[in-house]
């Protein structure tokens, strides 16, 4: 929860409230995440998180509206940490596959420390309907800059894409990122190993299936899988 | 909850005593899934659904050793149930997607007058550790008998097969029917008439990726995928 844009230095009066209201937002989010962890994200009351953070309820509201702001705002830090984290890897490799498995190893190194508290946010997350859900409206802006960072998988990589695929893989590449992430919170192997696995299996198997859609013979699956897909959004 | 092996008949105090512990069970089990649609499953306790169905509850306990029990009991009656649904459909039908389409459809017409409960109990069932999960194995049972029906889907229809492919396809045709299911559960078009779009859309495009399995520049990707599902398993 460290990587954010650097608004200190300068030094003048806005900038340095800037820096201590960013200083202050970290704060309060820092502590409602440790919180979670240790009580469940269900049993936790933003009078809570605002008492343990020495602010005032009223300060930590101006800040987050509701607990779902605040893991709106934990989707938004990490997605920032996710991109750090995933530069040297688009900046080294031009393979898709390589990149397309350092993007999703680095995704999960973000969300490692997390994990416990994934496993009991699940239930909440899982429902469609709730703004804390990926899928969901709220998420939209944390969602896109993800869908972002997959575009630049595929795009500064040598692979050629059908061009009726090309549009729309991005946005596939982040829904198998989201399976891999639903895989990693329920993996109860030591150090989650077996989410590292999948990632070094999907990525070879993604990067095949995305040549071979070039093939003459593929194009109607192409277009009836990207068919399907659009009757999948309810 | 109609569909049941007929014992009784003859009438012998053995036969009678039977049928009649069916029926307290089919009893108890329906009052179960009432209390859990009114009340939800979580604040439906054994204490509340046998004073309602009107047996001891010591009685309810012979027969179900716990609420997860009573939801094994459901699962094993409706997949009776879906079995009996998608019977002329597999008596009448050789083509691979129209045999695959119908038993899916059978599925979810079983289902149907459940989807208020299943959206309820969704939280408790998809997480994977729990027993009432379809994947655990408390709920072997049921998922074994479902996978056979997907492989009557299979082996009645005129389709072939990669070899390599055949022995999971099974499975694999009971997974897309969990992700039908899944679909369904969160599918608030009216008559959940979105998820009748995707089985009538995913039916097809499944029947040409089995159909293509069997060209030699695909085989790797069988490959692949059955190596990918293997690692999935956790």
């Amino acid at each position: 929860m460290t990587e954010q844009t650097a608004t200190t230095g300068a030094g003048g009066p806005t900038t340095g409230a800037t820096a201590r209201g960013e200083q202050t937002r970290q704060l309060i989010l820092d502590t409602a995440m440790r919180l979670f962890r240790e009580r469940g994200y269900a049993r936790t009351t933003m009078r809570a998180i605002a008492q343990e953070a020495g602010v005032a309820v009223g300060n930590a509201y101006y800040y987050f509206d509701s607990k779902e702001h605040l893991i709106q705002g934990f989707y938004a830090d990490t997605q920032h940490e996710h991109r750090a984290a995933a530069a040297s890897v688009l900046a080294r490799e031009r393979d898709f596959a390589a990149r397309l498995a350092g993007v999703l190893h680095a995704g999960v190194d973000v969300l490692t420390p997390y994990h416990s508290f994934a496993a009991s946010f699940f239930k909440t997350a899982a429902e469609p309907t709730s703004p804390t859900s990926p899928f969901s409206s709220e998420s939209a802006g944390p969602r896109e800059a993800s869908v972002a960072l997959f575009r630049e998988v595929l795009e500064g990589s040598t692979t050629r894409v059908d061009p009726e695929l090309r549009p729309a893989l991005p946005e596939l590449l982040w829904l198998a990122y989201m399976g891999v992430v639903l895989y990693w919170v329920h993996d109860r192997s030591p150090d989650q190993v077996k989410t590292r696995q999948l990632i070094d299996n999907a990525a070879p198997l993604v990067d095949r299936l995305v040549g071979l859609s070039r093939l003459r013979v593929l194009r109607p699956v192409t277009r009836q899988v990207l068919a399907l897909i659009r009757t999948l959004r309810h």
